[in-house]
């Protein structure tokens, strides 16, 4: 099946928000095999294209429910509704929350006839499934919360349900580092070029790594799975250890697997990335088992008074410099207790450069048990892309330094 | 002027990626007074709309050249030629990381002749400039840190030079908080129904606090301002100490002026949110005069040797508890010798939940001084939810005690 995503508000187009809405419905329905014909961010009002369902977030809640229902009620016709049910989960809702109900919130409550409602589970605005020639319109709320667990806990499974057409999908990720995307397509050519036409194989490039992701469906289930074992195979063949992970997993998840795999613990002694890669390591669900904890070293005191950073060398080389963050990382895993530590140390912009270690310089030290290395590197961009950045590199180097020590 | 955005990439069909490109880009158009018609997210290729400007990111780089400059010589005529300049800039790019040239990335330097090509300052696929029946196409590269550097450094001001119109634009955007969004919205509405009707109000609402913005264009600049400096001065009469910035700040960075004006510093000590408090609190430039650092104590032996929990608390109330929130809060503003301190201790999940705490459970501590004030909260969503709630709380929490005070 073939749809289009349209995502309603203002505050998109003026560029307040960010939508992240559309990718994340993307993501559900390729799973099911299914082709995104278009995302449309508008204003006000939607037109149907040549698809077999469009999915619409936003535009509903409170202070927005007049003018999306309205192009609702224009399109498929009915009138205006009072929904006992969605009455119900709106005041359970605001119950639960242990706030007051007014009319405005009380209005969601009123539905075009033409929509079977789905109810809310973790929200408000009710959900509106419209059908017309055929096609069907689900109009959602734009809480990305609300809109991700309803897509999950009742769209997805009704759409599936509706448009059923017997293929098979399969899916296989794999994380690349250490090759530029040039490089990987030259090397990836040949290999792309046999392929059936029926797998697709996608780049997804990120800043010092790459995804690599094939994809493929057939109404031959066995054809599908031999087809994908092989090419499966045949990449790592062609890769062997710039292949970091055979599954779609965050940076941090695999080098935290790279971690739990040797019965290891790390801790983190962050300056200028400022608590970013403790941040990245326990987005991981279950990170506490290698994870023990970390110091945000943002002044010199504290590098010299929790770390234990040598004074004269901070006095000596300044903060950003190799024995400083040698030290950290050392510090980090003894008064964690940890196996292993990783430090850095660097100008994250736009002010603190001085002469000889310009905006983007940072020195990046990791530590395996007595073994620590250190490089320094030197980032372009803004302050938040450096932070980002030094997180990557830096848990790159841990997963090296773990795979060569084997 | 009216516009468009394409915003070209298969990852982003599939849901691989989430596209940042288009919000930034309406952003800074939206600060010029112009009018986003949609952004519309495809595949392969694109349609030009009844609108002033087309801005294209996306489907340039070495492995997705081919199909998108041969859309753009479909439409735009012309043949490829091989740009000098740009073969030099693609050169300079990766001489200065260190890498070789390959075929693939050195075929960049093929651009269609009926386009002007603005040089990429920091990448190496080219902007192209495409002009039609008094309509421009600009297509710029996907990646989000070129994208905006190049917008800000050639694409903004060419196109304000390109559609000046004479009107002149004001916008005021205030951070509200302890109101939701429903009562903001009915006690405003007499305010939004007396407003010109060249004045917008926009609601932009986010867990734990709303951005109102005010916008305007006139050609009169005087009555624009005058408008403007009335309506503001409105706003506050109707929303008094509900304003907690009269200005478009993160809430990190709202705290960190509280902090500078008062010359207090804060540390950070951090279970279940693992590093994010410290992370936000050092994206605002500048945050070294007010955060010394912080402690991520995901394990109870960090809690008790690095920030001195009480063992027997730890035993008796479990980490997710009251007294150990406390304690961690004032810990920490000891340890690193801080005026305040803000600690986490909860169950983020998938897993962690115990009977009595649930998933979503957090214990949150701030400290100013002697005074400690804790709160327990029950968060709603998945792990990445509860951790960005609990920040979001946590420092929240610390501005009403500093403000309160006072």
């Amino acid at each position: 099946m073939k749809y289009d995503i349209i995502v309603i508000g203002d505050e998109l187009l003026i560029g307040q928000v960010v939508d992240t809405n559309s990718g994340e419905i993307a993501r559900m329905l390729t799973l099911q095999g299914w082709q995104l014909g278009e995302t449309r961010v508008v204003g006000d009002d939607a037109s149907l294209a040549e698809v077999d369902a469009v999915l619409m977030t936003g535009g509903l809640g409170p202070t927005k429910d007049d003018i999306t229902k309205g192009v609702l009620l224009d399109y498929f016709g009915g009138e205006l509704v009072y929904d006992e049910a969605v009455a119900a989960n709106v005041e359970r809702v605001f119950k639960a929350r242990g706030l007051e109900l007014n009319d405005l919130t009380r209005a969601q409550a009123w539905v075009p006839s033409s929509c079977r409602v789905i109810n809310n589970l973790v929200g408000t605005a009710p959900l509106m499934w419209f059908e017309r020639d055929g096609k069907v319109l689900v109009s959602m709320p734009g809480v990305p919360h609300e809109t991700i667990t309803m897509m999950r806990e009742a769209v997805v499974p009704q759409l599936v349900a509706r448009f059923n057409n017997g293929e098979h999908i399969s899916h296989h990720t794999m994380v690349v580092a250490g090759i530029i995307e040039s490089k990987l397509a030259e090397l990836l050519a040949d290999f792309e070029a046999a392929m059936p036409e029926w797998v697709k194989l996608a780049y997804l490039p990120s800043p010092g790594y790459i995804r690599l992701r094939l994809s493929a469906s057939h109404v031959d289930q066995r054809l599908l799975d031999e087809t994908m074992r092989s090419l499966v195979l045949r990449l790592h063949e062609l890769l062997g250890d710039k292949i970091i992970a055979d599954e779609d997993l965050s940076i941090a998840a695999i080098v935290g697997k790279a971690l739990a795999a040797r019965g290891m613990t790390v801790a983190t002694a962050e300056s200028c990335t400022g608590g970013n890669i403790a941040h990245y390591i326990t987005l991981t669900p279950g990170s506490s088992d290698y994870y023990r904890g970390g110091v945000v070293a943002y002044s010199n005191d504290v590098k010299r008074n929790v770390l234990h950073v040598s004074a004269a060398d901070l006095e000596a080389h300044g903060a950003v410099s190799e024995p400083v963050v040698r030290q950290m990382a050392s510090g980090v895993a003894l008064l964690t207790a940890s196996d292993c530590g990783i430090a850095t140390s660097g100008i994250a912009g736009p002010g603190g450069a001085v002469p000889g270690k310009p905006v983007g310089t940072v020195w990046i030290a990791v530590a395996v048990g007595e073994h620590v290395q250190a490089q320094i590197h030197h980032f372009a961009g803004n302050r938040e892309r450096v932070i980002e950045r030094a997180t990557t590199t830096a848990l790159l180097m841990l997963l090296r330094l773990l795979t060569e020590r084997d």
